[in-house]
């Protein structure tokens, strides 16, 4: 089958650093491609791919500092894309609704998977102006804002089973973990007071957007001078991996409606559970008792801490396989093609 | 002949209050609906149009405080546009490049006049993918950071002859007038030192937008205090007329490639002349020593107050006349038509 996957142009794929959306590409590329698919992987020129690349721009966009416009790099790609969409059988966009108005000019189908929040107003109205569009979530809460499109199906992210090696028994001294982005709706403050209540070390591996500057600087740095927290900033994929492996727990203590939360199904890959806030795709990726436990306020989290050294590491590890494989994410898209004729 | 107008949809078509992009757009379709066209507006749904009236979206976007994507409004509007381009015989775009990637789907010729800054290198990658588009500069001097692309002609703001009427003498007690937007690039703390160190009057009537509230708060309001600096914030058509026609001149002492500067012709139009400063495109709009001073110091503005007393307003008006009506506008742009085969 020939499928072109449209990319975000901010990071590569995958990318060097934090960055969810082409991370996901990434894995879902490859393995579209060992399984025999024809695949053209439009995104950043320093990506690195099996697929046949089409470097929509030099390089990924939120590591150049020379990036003034991010958008018309991604409208100069969909152009692209929908110019040559004869020579694909699907085209699979990652990029939200900029290149819904190109789609009305092809018969090749387009499928859209979102990764991002969908709670405003304007999205639901050019959503419904294509309604030929095939619609992925990639949780079944992300639907909850836009109820009424033609929602094809929840695909949940999937990882490489070797990516992130399962680790039977946690670090000696054992410490909480933080991992992801620097923001109000991630709560790094949350966190921080859940390990200082609980008595352990908190590690937090976030990176800080320029946007996300005042409100580290303001709110975050303030709480890092305890003794129990220490701030390692943005990592990258071999850091993660040791950090991941090593922790007690993650702490996840979203307060927004998370789409999906890749860092959840990256702990469980090596054996690591998720206390993690009642929000959004939460209930979804954890199970209660089994991989870690959902909770609504700070004083469950902590309760919660010392609970997860009952959970077994492996019963984690087998969730991740049996659910959130990228084998599966790429089955589920094959799925839809049966029924939608799409992939 | 049947025209497509798509505007911006930031403000209403005419706006209510500040606005060049949309109120220019509002002056060309209704001179082209007099000649004769069959001209379609897309626009947001309280403009106020002779044409027949595409309502893109309910309300103006930034008066409208339901407004959370600005951009997915103007894409499902280029999409309605493109899909039903063989409708017109030129579609006129006022959207920067966003319609640029559904040009290639139609051999319907699309005009686009830039209203904006190009200084964006990312700009001149997407305008170079589609040569076929007809650009239209609004000064010479908004050219000079993308030389390359497909320049069709500069066409000049235009006004109706009898929207600012000429005021032969200015009021009795003289004033100079700031007239816009408050924000760094248009310098209303150079305004100010210049009105204090000519020792006249300032009257500010100027905008202040979300973006650049903290800028007035921390650099402007500390300096409204003087005796001579009245801020009146943001003012309607009557009273912007009102300002314009009394004042003895326009202060417009920019700092930024200015790509045409509407309220010149604006103080033009009622006989007032312009102290600005040479950036952009003022060295096109004002003439020296005719209908204002070009002037590159603070010091030359301050000295160039005295001398505006020594124009003739009537020489402005007739400027205004003769350069910058909306006649001539769209006489310019059917000119185009004869060269391009576009209007």
């Amino acid at each position: 089958m020939r499928i072109a996957q449209v990319s975000p142009l901010y990071e590569r794929v995958p990318p060097v650093l934090y960055g969810g959306t082409e991370r996901v590409v990434s894995y879902l590329t490859e393995e579209l491609v060992r399984l025999g698919h024809e695949v053209t992987l439009f995104a950043s020129g320093d990506s690195v791919t099996h697929a046949r690349l089409e470097a929509a721009c030099p390089r990924a966009l939120r590591l150049d500092a020379n990036c003034q416009d991010s958008l018309a790099p991604h409208l100069l790609m969909l152009g692209e894309v929908y110019q040559r969409a004869r020579e694909f059988d699907v085209i699979h966009c990652h990029t939200t609704y900029f290149g819904l108005p190109l789609t009305s000019f092809t018969t090749t189908p387009t499928v859209l998977t979102h990764h991002g929040r969908l709670d405003m107003h304007e999205l639901g109205l050019i959503f419904c102006a294509y309604p030929q569009i095939a619609h992925i979530s990639i949780s079944d809460a992300q639907r909850q804002f836009q109820p009424g499109i033609n929602w094809a199906a929840t695909v949940y992210h999937g990882l490489p089973l070797d990516l992130y090696p399962f680790q039977s028994s946690q670090a000696p001294a054992p410490f909480l973990l933080f991992l992801g982005r620097i923001s109000p709706e991630k709560r790094p403050d949350s966190a921080i007071r859940i390990a200082c209540q609980a008595g352990l070390p908190l590690r937090i591996a976030a990176k800080v957007d320029p946007a996300d500057q005042a409100y580290f600087e303001t709110t975050i740095r303030p709480l890092l001078n305890h003794p129990l927290i220490e701030f390692i900033g943005e990592v990258n994929e071999e850091q993660k991996r040791a950090l991941l492996g090593d922790a007690l727990a993650l702490l996840f203590p979203i307060d927004w409606p998370e789409p999906f939360g890749l860092v959840m199904i990256e702990a469980l890959a090596c054996g690591t559970p998720v206390i993690a806030r009642r929000r959004g795709s939460v209930p979804e990726i954890v199970q209660e008792g089994v991989t870690g436990f959902v909770c609504e306020t700070e004083e469950e989290m902590v309760a919660a801490v010392p609970k997860v050294t009952m959970l077994e590491r492996e019963a984690c590890r087998r969730a991740f396989v049996e659910r959130f494989s990228v084998q599966l994410m790429a089955h589920d898209y094959k799925q839809l093609g049966k029924s939608n004729a799409v992939f």
